[in-house]
């Protein structure tokens, strides 16, 4: 009997190398896709396929995408700047009250995982796992539970599959986790955090900045864990 | 008061061309979104900006995406022929029991429906126009009410507008009618059909073939509608 097949949406950074080691752990041959999308820190995609290698994924692709045409993130518009510092942790509950950080990317998510429903659906595969997270949730409304779940029910409206009478899931094994948690979880599967990468300003060589918000979350959780951070920063 | 903006998503073809005027007429300030995907009549999108400007459009755009690179249909994967000839019109009841045409592209609306919530998201714009049609459905899942509704939802808690409190609505103008019935309206509207093309296999000079799937439902709807049809057939 064939494998199941799952497709793995990967960035290079640490909760998406733990996901796909998840789901090889789960038995799916796992399909990894990255993007390009006009990001400031794109040399990730590199490290995206050196941890889809390193962790038996059945194949990598990238597709190449115009997110950055529509600007309005820091993290795609070079006339914002990212900001730098630590920020408060903020759970889901918080996210109402809250701004929405200027390093959003709009309907990222959605678009990334509508890329992903799309190759499973050629892939024949049941299965797409995407890393997000609610509790270092950052105040992106794009992963949270709900929206996933509410993906998951217009993606068995969008498809032949859902059609067809077979189901897509829309899996978030990291979605309840907190990073020191993410990253033990990562150590007993195996997972090489040093060829991962998370720097909202990682520089053409992929040295991490140290000072974004995003390596002040990932200091932490290795911290946390009681782990050392095998990170490259500058 | 700035005027209320839409993004409208425009292929060239008749039905968006429809779509596109309803929005103008109904007091959108309009922004036109077109993809380039590696779809076999890419010449299209010349005529699609063509329509844009002939009907109004404050802006229009054009994303180059990777759809094609996932295989799959017979409108990107050049080793799937298009078939050739009429079909039996659908009805949208008759959708589960048909085979999906070898013509459908995997999850393309809800890609580019996630693309144009992204920019409406830049925008500010609080709707998206899509010319789906669910009368000369064709067997495509994602042209369905149900799928249109489940992308509202989804949208809704997908962005920053959805949060904020204000709601992003996918307006289908043309879900319920006919093809004939779309081209009176449209002709209403002051349409000029002349620069629009249905054609699956577009020649490079904009010519129709006359006979694919796509161009017999085209010439049929100028039939019933008992107008001229100016399409360029070859």
């Amino acid at each position: 009997m064939s494998k199941k097949r799952a497709v793995v949406l990967l960035s290079g950074g640490l909760d998406s190398a733990t996901t796909l080691a998840i789901a090889r752990t789960q038995g799916f041959d796992s399909y990894c896709l990255s993007f390009e999308y006009g990001q400031r820190h794109s040399a990730e995609v590199k490290f995206a396929k050196k941890v889809a290698s390193h962790l038996g994924a059945q194949e990598f692709r990238v597709a190449r995408i115009d997110i950055g045409a529509f600007g309005g993130s820091a993290l795609t518009d070079m006339d914002i700047d990212v900001p730098v510092g630590p920020r408060a942790t903020k759970t889901q509950a918080d996210a109402s009250q809250d701004e929405i950080p200027i390093t959003y990317v709009p309907a990222r998510n959605t678009i990334f995982l509508s890329y992903a429903l799309g190759w499973a659906e050629v892939l024949g595969a049941s299965d797409i796992f995407i890393g997000v997270n609610a509790v270092d949730y950052s105040g992106y409304p794009d992963c949270r539970p709900e929206f996933i779940s509410a993906f998951e029910s217009m993606a068995n409206l969008a498809t032949r599959v859902g059609i067809e009478g077979a189901r897509i899931t829309i899996r978030t094994p990291l979605i309840d986790l907190r990073k020191e948690e993410i990253i033990t979880l990562g150590m007993s599967l195996g997972v090489d955090y040093s060829i991962t990468v998370s720097c909202y300003q990682l520089d053409s060589k992929g040295i991490s900045c140290g000072v974004c918000e995003s390596c002040q979350i990932r200091k932490a959780g290795f911290d946390k864990a009681g782990t050392r951070d095998p990170t490259r920063y500058s």
